[in-house]
């Protein structure tokens, strides 16, 4: 009786219950005929603390998980549990896949190759020169690695943290070779009237912090602009620069790109992307709907 | 976009990584269409110890699982961690499915069911005046409770331990209203020479413990033969048994009926028993050809 690979993966984080990537990833093994169960461990729900990443490890180990997502706030204190990083998410400073192996648990990070793909896909030739990137968070600093691995010659990260924004941008300068800058939202007005494009990485338009994180007044229509929130996947910043023409790139292709090489690290198999993204909408409108 | 239900098993015991159990629920969910993952959880790989059963229960419980199989050493000992037991277990001292339900942790036996099944499916209309149960560990346990409940009127507990075979016999007699001895192996002759019927539960006969757990002079093509041993399915008991007419039972008949009342306690969908024998079968012969 010929066994087919089953694979058993979870999503460690706090609050993630009502994640679309647990259905993600189980709507694309069913549609490549691959068994797959996919759980959110919430610690949030079940009373957890961070300090409990260890054990999950742990048990998540002993009980036959292929694999882990990881997200907030574990994505960095996992690192010191792992047998092995890649260099991409060590550089990083921050793991978001766990593979379970022969050879022990190995550390990826899909955040910062999922928006390689999703804006190398999304907004092909888009012009580098010069980009702002908004929030230098972990999602921040995740996009901020794969903008300069796509080569923007000169980045300002912002945020209303200064020393925040600063560290990034230290952090990202170490690493690679571009102009790297901090600043804070009041310079946002002459850093975008200058550049080519924008990345949004803070909360701000997320049903849960509804709002717009600059005037849409600072948009201009050969500006291009990312955000990565995606619920809803038609933020009020993206709204406003569609309605001016800019291009754009919603926070879905991230959210999707990262998953595809999750997927891909667990199965071996490289998903169908394009079906992805439209599970993704699917998964988004439902949630919309029931929200 | 709709959710079929999906489910997470476990098997939890010492040296379960070889049992067919996973694989005969998982053949079967698929024939059914249902999403369903069951995974060992061997103490010896995993270097655990029964002690550890809280943790696991705890551990299961929050990744999501919804149930697991116990199985030795662990079947009584899981009891006391539980919320609430069903009361055939209870007064059986034994679980071997647990389900993670909104009221708690709830235990099941369906080794006594499985086999009450197995006996009334496969042989009926054996005659139950005289019986002769051969081993009283916890199988014997469980299919001597369930030899009183489909009528056996005279039951003898054979154990080449003495003090077990009586502590079983009394453990029965306190709950069924019938005749119930205790004798050690020397009383065989006589005791099979009146008998109706003997059920083994001993591991004589398993590929591992080759033999014959009596001498094969004692069998009367009118005495009914059952046998709890299934690997290998025809044993060497039944072999004799056969060859000289007795009516007879093999020990797959209640693995896959204890394993078809774990299934429908978990999913609440009774499954095609007959489908799971002709499962059930062909993995014991794949893995004959593997061993």
């Amino acid at each position: 009786m010929s066994e087919s690979p089953r694979y058993l993966v979870g999503l460690v984080g706090t609050g993630v219950t009502p994640s679309l990537t647990p259905g993600l990833h189980m709507a694309e093994a069913r549609a490549l005929g691959i068994d797959y169960l996919y759980r959110p461990i919430d610690l949030t729900t079940l009373g957890l603390a961070p300090d409990d990443v260890p054990d999950i490890l742990i048990w998540a180990r002993r009980f036959g998980f292929d694999a882990l997502n990881v997200t907030h706030p574990c994505k960095r204190l996992v690192m010191e549990y792992l047998d092995r990083i890649d260099p991409l998410a060590a550089a990083l400073g921050a793991v978001n896949t766990v593979l379970f192996t022969d050879e022990g648990m190995v550390g990826y990070n899909t955040d910062t190759t999922g928006f390689e793909t999703a804006f190398t896909t999304g907004l092909p030739d888009a012009p580098l020169d010069d980009v702002v990137l908004l929030g230098a968070g972990g999602a921040g600093s995740a996009v901020g690695d794969a903008l300069l691995r796509v080569g923007v010659r000169r980045l300002t990260v912002v945020d209303i943290d200064r020393d925040r924004a600063f560290q990034a941008a230290v952090d990202l300068e170490a690493r690679h070779d571009a102009v790297i800058r901090a600043a804070t939202h009041e310079s946002l007005p002459g850093l975008l009237a200058r550049a080519d494009g924008v990345v949004h990485c803070t909360p701000t338009g997320m049903h849960d912090h509804p709002g717009i994180p600059f005037s849409p007044a600072l948009l201009r229509a050969d500006l291009w602009v990312a955000d990565i929130v995606y619920r809803p996947l038609e933020t009020e910043l993206l709204r406003a620069a569609r309605a001016i023409g800019c291009r754009t790139l919603d926070g879905g292709q991230m959210a999707v790109f990262q998953a595809v090489d999750a997927f891909t690290l667990i199965t071996g198999i490289r998903p169908d992307a394009d079906r992805m993204i439209g599970t993704f909408r699917q998964l988004v409108a439902d949630d919309e709907l029931v929200s």
